[in-house]
């Protein structure tokens, strides 16, 4: 076994995350916050001499003799690190899905946003949130967590002699599953919002917001919501649902984009690239593979069982999008097929590891239609969704939790189990429901009062985003049809 | 170990696949056949109470104490299911290359076949390819398997001490190399017939005729090609060619398109996305190091070498291509380095763990001379296959199927062992082609009888797939110049 | 454990690489050489007969009996062959990148360059690079390294009992991180040189100029740079800066492209595919976690810990070029979060394993600033970089070396240990400078003497080089601007 450690590791004594540390970021946050002019740059300079100061250049891991690697441990980290890869992929998933199904004048707005994203998103966990959900102390038992920031990266001897993941990975894993939440609220409110105002609540939401509620459910017998035997294996509402809810707030508060609506009546904007839509589609469908078989966070018997109801449901999910578009529509809609997939493989990352595969198809079979019909209902109800991420994420992330408690193969309904996990599924559909909805709707309120509002000037939006937040086009040497 | 098992591992008594349950499915499928209005949306509400009743919903697997995980087991199906996904990821690339490779009219409709296909190819494995060709009885000893539906998915505890995979990954594998198939016979047919017939002949190929065919050779000790010394290590015969020559017969029955061949004189009809069809190119390239080292079926220490005689083919493929395209029309073409790159990965398909290194790369060359060369044929015989679907898997399916007659290192010609397996190469390249030939153009009559005939009429060829057949554009807000 | 091994591996004696096979694939490749007209065809068919007079078929691997497979050789391997398709992968990263960021009529040239490239650095490095980076011997120790061609693929029992690495696992691991030298040349050149020269130089960059510097680092112990203590964990000089040297003086001998500098002012040329370029940085982000943990090559409990500094130092370098953008721009520029992504992670790959968290994202963050920086430099310096890709690579591969010396935990500066290391790096960052410049300006300069100058016509150029230098077009079904 190659196990040469770096000199780094080798030393008997690092300096531990002590008290006053863990403070010294906030300060160079605070600095940061004051960028307004290229002047500002010169401060930055300061930063680095600031952190020597602090100390931060020198956090090591905590040293050990580390024993000999376990066949367990080598398994189900380079299972999980794989896995994280899998689910960072799907954000070059979404960001095709998402700017392929809105217009062209809105693309390089989409991407950018994408993009950045993931880079706060992973900032923002590693900084402060991935402690919230995991690594704190409570502050409230069961509902909140805070305490200092980072994480302690050391690896011990019981990890490898008992298998466990090391913290690195499963940091990189679960603030992969944080950057899909924020991604979700993108799509809700593309084509009209200010680049600005969307990456300061992209920021909180996953530094702050998420890490609070997933707390409740994904610290096992600590969160409220896992001591009352609730269920969300992969985060149906965890993840999806929840970030459904804060994007369809923004939605709502954003008002419809410009020409949605005309006498009430919903009209086609369609994506303006159907091709790059449809690979993002299958990019997270591969991403699936991670985000679902990783959440057993181990190389387990169970693991390819999984992956195998995680593909059923997306295949049943993708046939029930299209023949449901084709019944109401006459035509076999690829937009249909696509939010069907992904419809399917929502509905089923809730319960995928408990499902016979006759349930896991079916399940997913239901997510796609209703999946055509949630844009339909949304539709009516005048929110303005452009590319059906609340139909994806939100109705089919409900219905995945709900669908635990009809199809669970130990605690369903129509398993023979009785009504009581249903009703615990409803308690959690409710929870996260809440406190999306509450806690964005605040989010958006302040920041909408610092920037005059979170949507772009008509003109803007009529020219398209590309030209007024960004100053580019996404195909200049095409030429356009509007 | 982290082996925290779900509960319903734990149970001790799992229903067993009786008899009965096996037809069930068999019901489900007969009523959706009868979806033709809306208002059969309605029966789709009955069909989880019938299968309630039916007890799909619990259908589990069997349950057993398991033993601790060894190295084998952990590092074999962590291989096998990460292949799986990376040959799921070809369906990415199929659809990119095809994609881009057809007319900007009929993009759409490339990108839905290519996407409903693979939701279809996996539901159907599941239903019953994967048994006919796998894991049911033999009806005709060495020809055809039958018996029942779905695969148990129970993990025993031999699996686990004899580092065997378990059957969830295998099928997964399985059905990731049935999807590819489907998506071959796409190219051949593209942008030319109507969406239901291609979907249905999707549906019954996958479900059916593949797997007859691929159980000749792979139910290895049993099939009677697999019996007979045939040798495909990876399937390009049992999947490549296969799936080219049901495309070809598709092909020939659909005719050319409008305008491809003008006074018996073939014409360019540009592919309208080449940057989209070089992604593609490259995602399967990328895909392939799950179809070829993953065949092996086991993390061995030749898995390596096999990526390499993998890559070196391929390269090969893509230089050769390159040259020839540049020999032949004075300028390099980009769409025969793809080709060319496609050509090779399927030459070395065949027989990628049993070359030497020069060997995989003359194979892989040879190959892509032989793409250009066998798209002039294809022309010449005026057979449109507008994307070269055939010259890439079947030419060279062919090529990859006599190449280990003669550069296998223990049973090559060239390699100074006669022609004995050369013959039987030949016998298994002609068993593939007469049966797939013979049933594909069976079943592209019989569902012709159905729709009247499988081919859209000439306006909506004219005007475009993506109109007629869904509706919609895939571009709709570029200027087109045709 | 299946350890089915082919029947070639069970040959008690194997041909070994005799010297006279070691000449043999010399000749075949002076005969390609003379490939002028298509009657050379006739040739080609004569290769193989005399490869089999040469016996190259017939080369195989050493034969051992083999142990049963350890946990560490199973995990090892695994990990180092998926750290080898990721890397592959960004393959396709890289000419979605260069092809997003140049315009609509030299997209086929660019897309064309990066395919072939691939395949001939492969067979490059196969053919010689690999040996002279690190299979043959010393001709000046710890300079230049020379002796035969191909590797010897043979396992022996004690890679197996010790956890190595086999192989053919390391050649394709090795054979990837060349290719990427290779295609970041493609972007400084890109948009007005000619193919084949282009072609000739990278094979030669491949496979020998990259191997000679690249064995001073990466021969651990016996290269004088790594003796002298240099740090270049996973190639921020080797790689990135040696590849962006190389191109910058392609660049500066080509000139700038027509209408790049109008009365010395530096014009726009803004890319023709945001939504590819988007994409490909997302897909280099996937493959830099086979580039930087893979460069531990092997499944220690330390390279999870790489992968998460990798990604804080992506994420700190897009939100730096986004903010740097923005500061000088007034608008957030995409192409700024692009190349700030991608120069944050070239900024973390030299000293990414033994840097604190902190330090990584520090790290990552100067280099996003750096690049926006770079840019406006390199543009005032009259040499036109069509994509960036020298202030990606080679300015950000500079600071990667320096901040070595800087932040490394147990030899940095600002960690508190002297100037001595960055003193070190100084030197390597200089010795690579030198190397790339010399050679390549010596290499650019015999093949422009050949060609009668490496650049196209300005009507070619105009026109631009899709139709130039291949005779079509990218997307001809659209109409353009230009």
């Amino acid at each position: 076994m190659t196990q040469a450690f770096p000199s780094w590791r080798k030393r008997t004594a690092a300096p531990p995350h002590s008290e006053s540390l863990r403070n010294a970021p906030l300060q160079l946050f605070l600095s940061l916050k004051g960028i307004q002019s290229p002047r500002v740059l010169t401060w930055l300079a300061c930063i680095p001499v600031a952190l020597v100061g602090l100390g931060l250049f020198n956090l090591s891991a905590k040293a050990a003799e580390l024993p000999e690697l376990t066949p367990a441990f080598l398994a189900n980290n380079l299972f999980l690190l794989l896995s994280a890869v899998l689910v960072i992929f799907m954000n070059a998933g979404f960001a095709m899905v998402e700017a392929g199904l809105c217009r062209q004048k809105n693309a390089v707005n989409i991407l950018a946003k994408n993009l950045i994203v993931f880079a706060l998103a992973v900032t923002a966990y590693w900084f402060i949130g991935y402690k919230i959900m995991y690594n704190a102390d409570w502050v409230i038992p069961g509902w909140l967590k805070f305490g200092g920031l980072f994480f302690d990266p050391s690896v011990t001897p019981e990890m490898i002699t008992e298998g466990k993941l090391v913290p690195s990975v499963d940091f990189l894993f679960q603030a992969a599953f944080a950057g899909t939440a924020a991604t979700i609220v993108s799509g809700l409110v593309a084509e009209r919002i200010k680049f600005a105002p969307f990456v300061i609540f992209s920021l909180i939401l996953v530094g702050v917001l998420y890490p609070i509620s997933g707390s409740w459910q994904w610290n096992v017998g600590e969160g409220w919501l896992n001591k009352l035997g609730f269920i969300d294996f992969a985060g149906s509402s965890v993840v999806h649902s929840f970030g459904a809810w804060s994007g369809l707030v923004g939605a709502i508060i954003l008002g419809p984009r410009i020409g949605k609506f005309i006498n009430d009546k919903p009209q086609a904007l369609p994506g303006h690239n159907l091709a790059i839509a449809t690979l993002g589609c299958l990019i997270l469908w591969i991403g699936w593979y991670g985000f679902n078989p990783g959440s057993w966070l181990s190389m387990a018997p169970e693991v390819p069982y999984i992956a195998v109801t995680t593909t059923l449901g997306g295949a049943a999910g993708g046939i029930a999008g299209t023949l449901t578009s084709q019944l109401m529509g006459g035509k076999p809609d690829l937009t249909m097929t696509i939010n069907g997939i992904l419809a399917g493989l929502v509905g089923i990352t809730a319960g995928c590891d408990a499902y016979s595969m006759p349930s896991a198809w079916v399940v997913g079979f239901i997510a796609g239609v209703l999946v055509v019909f949630s844009v339909m209902i949304i539709d009516s109800l005048k929110i303005d969704d452009p590319v059906g991420a609340f139909s994806v994420h939100g109705t089919c992330g409900i219905w995945a939790t709900l669908a635990v408690g009809l199809f669970n193969k130990d605690k369903g309904l129509l398993t023979g189990h009785g009504f009581n996990q249903l009703g615990i599924q409803i308690i959690g559909v409710l929870a996260f429901a809440l406190f999306s909805i509450l806690a964005s709707w605040i989010l958006w309120s302040i920041i909408g009062a610092f920037y005059n509002g979170i949507r772009v000037t008509e003109p803007e939006e009529a020219e398209g985003l590309d030209i007024g937040e960004h100053g580019m086009e996404a195909y200049p040497d095409f030429a356009s049809t509007r």
